[in-house]
């Protein structure tokens, strides 16, 4: 069957889709969702097939193709192509299976993450495959080998001898201890090649914080050459194509705002697996607005996490951590790193609980190597000596450093209707006005939190207060903040 | 927000969509699949959003708008329209809340079963629901919910006194008893307005098979006519807003074939419900290769019927028939029409299969009227003496003659390989020789069967023979059918 191309001028950015007129759709039997061979000179790709109602858009005889597949073909607007039929691919029998209850082995799951990962599977079909994991849940076997099937579709980087990582589930605004902890393992001379994300629901990640001061955003050989350089790098994730399938399943996850576990474990523990850790730290905030809320989930997860680290020869340690309220003072990229750069530099004004936190975890860290006997001195030794301070630095240059990002011009004070001490913050609500006043996308707006849990408050205290770089998100931050501070104070 | 708009010249025929520059997105924080509200003279229309990542397709400053759009909002190429935040619909809320296990009420139907129909819900959200609801499973109370809902977010058809209907959950190429069973009982005084629908992935429906005779598609106002002037009438039910949310549902289960038994159940329900049906008979067929496939799921299947029968307070009867070979002897719409005119003719090569099962079904149905004590017998004398064929050719002549479709010119013998005595016949073998020879779309193609199970064959016998209109899908079935003939003699 042959078709006269019509350039689209769409580009989906992920799956391949060519578009059919109705009627030709019905002479062929062919449904929307289907796959079709498209083929030119011997090349063939696999499309996913829309219907075009509209005459106008795809007239009948001609097969709309979006950018994509136009470039994997090299054909051009009114070239002929061919359709041949094909079947769904292996792995929607997969997902399939999973649906009606069936454990996946590895071969079944690799199918799977190749197939996500080469966009030969539609929306739908990775909906159902969230779905099956969500309701049926993964078996502890099924994450391993959904974890080890995420990696080897994807990028993997190896490094030789003790090679640290840390993680932290997330859900705390402020929560930066990554760029405290890494030159302090790497000031200890161990290997810690950190990968983070940026910020999709929250107020900053670290890639968006660590930004505001050197480029995140590199190769796989330039990371290699900064961790040479330095023993340490801190570099956005996403642009390294590790364990690709993981992002593009997050985004079917994203419409519903599901959070599946055996998805978050495999997520995790793939992107350490792809960097070659062979010491995982994990880090799980508890807390009532938080992923996990109580003992018993966080312990639970402990345990997962605890098993799958051990079936992918990862020496995993978990820590269930205090997730009750956000951590340091400034919420944003911008703040957020002069909160870290004060611990850096010792000074009085330098946030405690981000301090503490992050020395805990870098003492773990070194414990785990079996090299450092008391680990948290030892990491405290390392930071207050300036050890580490001069290590970031070294991260930095090695990296790359940018023109440090400015906070915004934009103050408001969020005061406190009533005195009393404060019980409770809401993380969300601090997320929310802090992402509405232009965070992460805005590097230098955000939050500053003025009171935290236990603090006493007079009325008309400053809570927390304002920071935006333009007027308008400014006006709607307050506004937000006006109808809810998302402090209880008794 | 101000955009210029770009008619995107493509029509979804159903979601409403806009497409942003991926700038202008990410600078408003806006994901894939959010919604906007798109505005202009006061009128407001909610859209699923799309993110361009190509500057050709949808400049920055441009929003790309969809047919549908464009229509509803009366604008046009280069017009501006205004974008405006909007949350998530409730209905989204209740889905996840079916995904996480809780049981839904009736609003919380109504409101997903409203957006479904309203196009309100992306493929992503929908797929999440059928996939809930199928790993979850639906509670009996739910599938009463889902019914009403459905029912209530469409049209309903009131006809007033004893009204009966029949169902078949489908599987086995051939069944048209229908065709018989509307004609006996409106033959008899009673009314029965019967909807049915085309073939999705077998090679015939009800609707494809009586179009071979008379105009299936038609508005609620002639449906009234045809019933008040026969009784009786055997319409496609997909043209006629019956529980519309049906149909968008099943589009999303097709891309993994699947069969949610909740969703069975309220959509065969909601049907029944839409036409004011107070006695339903629904067919059950068992065998190795369709839906059910032994008796314990037959009876499991049939009390959930009886119970959401009793709920919608419908007189509900579950017969299990067998379904372990094709009914009759043609399969396509053309040759199954030709076997439904031979039952009426009394002619001695008439199918016995096909006639015995709607009597049958036709007597179960007089019973439950209360007004007919042997409904068997009454069906029987009723078909034998030729009531029932004047009616079928009244009900005919009242939904509009069309000329009768002829049975395709290409035959081909396919030949027994071994003697011995018919053991098996795969449905689903024959249904795809079937259909890959041009069934259901032309109209003449199928296959007739020349044994069925227990006949005794010869080397050489003829097992069926492919009927078709087109040399090429002739060539095509005969190269399956070579392959696998679908039977199994020993």
């Amino acid at each position: 069957m042959k078709f006269k191309v019509k350039d689209m001028d769409i580009a989906t950015g992920g799956p391949l889709v060519a578009v059919l007129n109705e009627k030709d759709a019905e002479e062929l039997d062919l449904h929307s969702e289907d796959r079709v061979l498209i083929g030119r000179d011997g090349k063939k790709v696999t499309c996913i097939l829309n219907i075009s109602q509209s005459n106008r858009a795809v007239p009948k005889g001609e097969i709309g193709l979006y950018e994509e597949v136009l470039d994997k073909l090299k054909v051009k607007h009114t070239s002929t192509v061919k359709l041949f039929f094909t079947g769904k691919p292996e792995s929607v029998h997969h997902i399939r299976d999973k649906l009606y209850g069936k454990e996946l082995n590895y071969e079944e799951c690799f199918h799977i993450m190749r197939d996500i990962t080469e966009d030969k599977l539609s929306s739908i079909e990775k909906t159902y495959f969230v779905a099956a994991g969500f309701s049926n849940g993964w078996t502890a076997k099924e994450v391993v080998n959904m974890t080890k099937a995420m990696v080897n579709t994807g990028q993997r980087i190896k490094f030789s001898g003790i090679t640290l990582d840390k993680h932290c589930i997330g859900g705390v605004p402020g929560n930066r201890t990554t760029m405290i902890v890494v030159p302090i393992i790497a000031a200890a001379g161990f290997t810690m090649p950190k990968t983070s994300s940026r910020a999709i629901t929250s107020p900053a990640g670290t890639a968006d914080t660590m930004e505001c001061l050197a480029k995140v955003e590199m190769s796989e050989k330039k990371i290699k050459e900064v961790i040479r350089k330095t023993k340490g790098c801190i570099v956005h994730g996403g642009s390294m194509n590790l364990a690709p399938a993981d992002d593009k399943i997050i985004k079917v996850e994203h419409p519903l705002s599901i959070d599946a576990e055996g998805q978050l474990l495999a997520s995790v523990m793939a992107k350490k697996y792809s960097v070659s850790a062979n010491h995982v730290l994990i880090d799980i905030p508890m807390g009532p607005d938080v992923k996990v809320r109580n003992l018993v989930e966080a312990k639970r997860l402990k345990r997962k996490f605890e098993m799958i680290g051990k079936h992918l020869k990862i020496n995993t340690k978990v820590v269930i951590t205090d997730g009750r309220q956000p951590i340091g003072y400034g919420i944003g990229p911008c703040l957020e790193a002069e909160d870290v750069i004060a611990v850096f530099e010792n000074k009085p004004t330098a946030p405690k609980d981000l301090k503490d936190k992050a020395v805990t975890l870098a003492g773990i860290l070194l414990k785990m190597t079996g090299k450092v006997k008391n680990g948290k001195k030892e990491a405290l030794r390392i930071l207050e000596s300036g050890e580490a301070w001069r290590k970031f630095k070294e991260i930095v240059q090695a990296q790359g450093a940018t023109k440090k990002a400015v906070c915004g011009g934009f103050h408001y004070a969020v005061r406190s209707g009533k005195s009393g001490i404060v019980r409770k913050i809401n993380n969300k609500t601090i997320a929310k006005v802090a992402r509405i006043a232009g965070a992460p996308k805005d590097k230098g707006a955000g939050l500053i939190i003025n009171k935290k849990i236990g603090d006493k408050v007079e009325k008309k205290d400053v809570l927390f207060t304002i920071v935006a770089e333009s007027e308008f998100k400014f006006d709607l931050a307050k506004e937000i903040a006006r109808k809810d501070k998302g402090y209880i104070i008794k």
